[in-house]
């Protein structure tokens, strides 16, 4: 990847509003890998620091999507493990590792979605919200276990609509509702189930705005509600960055003296949190493992 | 009105998705004074039994909206009330009367505001969700008065847009949310005040779907939520009936298989509501008066 390459990269990371945190930190390990056999680098050592900057920004890009900060401080830590060597070895031993850590996440989304889909098992009907890899990788295995599901559009980029695609194909039965609808749903779903961006220090978890409403209603309709994701999606800290977007993907028409607020994401406290799938299984109180 | 104009009438408050569930109500008064008015009829008892059939079938019509059930019901014990006369003498009773409650119900309206508006005071920032006569009279009337508010799209019809038109020629400072920010937002307000299209026997409140998720998110926020609506909303039953209206309202495509639900209204619980505004005033505790 040539240096504008990796700049238009960025510049995608960074706008990228359809991709999940999983599949971007993923592409960004595709970049990183690129960005290790390409980047013009006098020897070894200036690779090396070259690659961990570049590592840097894009953890820099996207600061509410954990497995980009995890994967990629991953990666610099084995560049700077890696040992001294000639420059094109270096090359193959970075790109390498990169892919390495691509290949350990399809692994962990895939192993965190199987932990959901063996504890639901089968004909139970499913609620949720927002498109998650790991929840969708969970409904595709149980789909032809008497699966149902009830989904939300999630405005404003309706990502439900492509939840409805998925369901659709698998002729798994679903039902599509508005985010508002998502209380009078609750009680007909044996379990809330959704993805995270992101699950904080304290277990918290950091998914799109609407989630937090999700499980208000299901402890509220006595439903259990759980958070599937692979624990690079662990952070120690404990305060999110929530991102803003750009007010006009809401659609509306503009109105002198009225803002108009688009944050992506909302936390769900971890006191609303029935337990917490990962590769490593289900766990019932936080801290897992 | 002649026979058709009422048929008409009929088919348009079927249709209604844009109109509250009082201004409805007033709107079938004057439907049913121009009836009083026009109606062919033999004499004044067929009259009366005509009128009152019609009401019947404008009860029928919504319910949802309690309203339409209890403005016209309250015109047919008038009219049941109304002394024997000559035709013409009982035309234009049977029409001061429904307009009488017309009025009434527009008092009750404002009253009910102004009782919301003196309690809520100066300087105060109020989360709502959708468009009510009552919450928006209140509004207008705290204009001048450092009001803030926050404000959801209430999908899929929107009404928050005519809200922010509202808000916008009044210069209220004031932020319009898509409905999954609701949880987010409900901690920078310092109340949720919200409408009703109608309240149940123990309290609970019927109201465009995602106010439910309102209530949820202020109780777990810590704010107080208030229900500000004119008496003629209480209703005797404990079971509503929500409404479940045209699915195409979401703009979804069509997927194999994926039903899609456009269901108006939930049921905010009377344990989740910290008082009740009327034109009686506030109650904190239910049944009021």
């Amino acid at each position: 990847m040539a240096r504008d390459g990796f700049a238009g990269f960025l510049g995608h990371l960074k706008a990228d509003r359809k991709s999940g945190a999983s599949e971007l930190a993923r592409a960004c390990l595709k970049a990183a890998a690129a960005r290790a056999r390409d980047a013009a680098a006098p020897d070894a050592q200036a690779l090396r620091d070259l690659l961990s900057q570049s590592a840097e920004v894009m953890r820099g890009a996207r600061p509410s999507m954990a497995p980009i900060d995890n994967l990629l401080g991953r990666w610099q830590q084995r560049l700077a493990e890696l040992p001294a060597a000639e420059l094109s070895a270096f090359r193959l031993a970075a790109a390498r590792a990169a892919e390495a850590l691509e290949w350990e996440s399809r692994q962990a989304v895939q192993a965190a979605a199987q932990a959901a889909c063996r504890f639901i098992g089968d004909d139970r009907t499913v609620i949720t919200h927002s498109l998650s890899s790991s929840v969708s990788a969970c409904l595709g295995m149980l789909r032809t276990r008497g699966l149902r599901v009830i989904f939300s559009e999630s405005r404003p980029l309706d990502e439900g609509w492509r939840l409805a695609q998925q369901l659709s194909v698998w002729s798994v039965p679903a039902t599509l509702i508005t985010d508002a609808q998502l209380g009078l749903f609750a009680a007909k779903a044996d379990l809330a189930l959704v993805g995270a961006d992101s699950l904080l220090a304290d277990g918290s978890a950091v998914n799109k705005a609407g989630t937090y409403l999700l499980a208000l209603a299901a402890r509220d309709q006595g439903i259990p509600f759980y958070v599937c994701c692979e624990s690079f999606k662990w952070r120690n800290e404990a305060a999110p960055e929530l991102e803003a977007m750009d007010p006009s993907e809401l659609g509306a028409p503009g109105w002198p003296g009225i803002e108009v607020r688009n944050i992506y994401f909302d936390v769900t406290p971890a006191r609303l949190i029935d337990g917490w799938f990962s590769e490593q299984g289900l766990c019932r109180a936080w801290p897992c493992g």
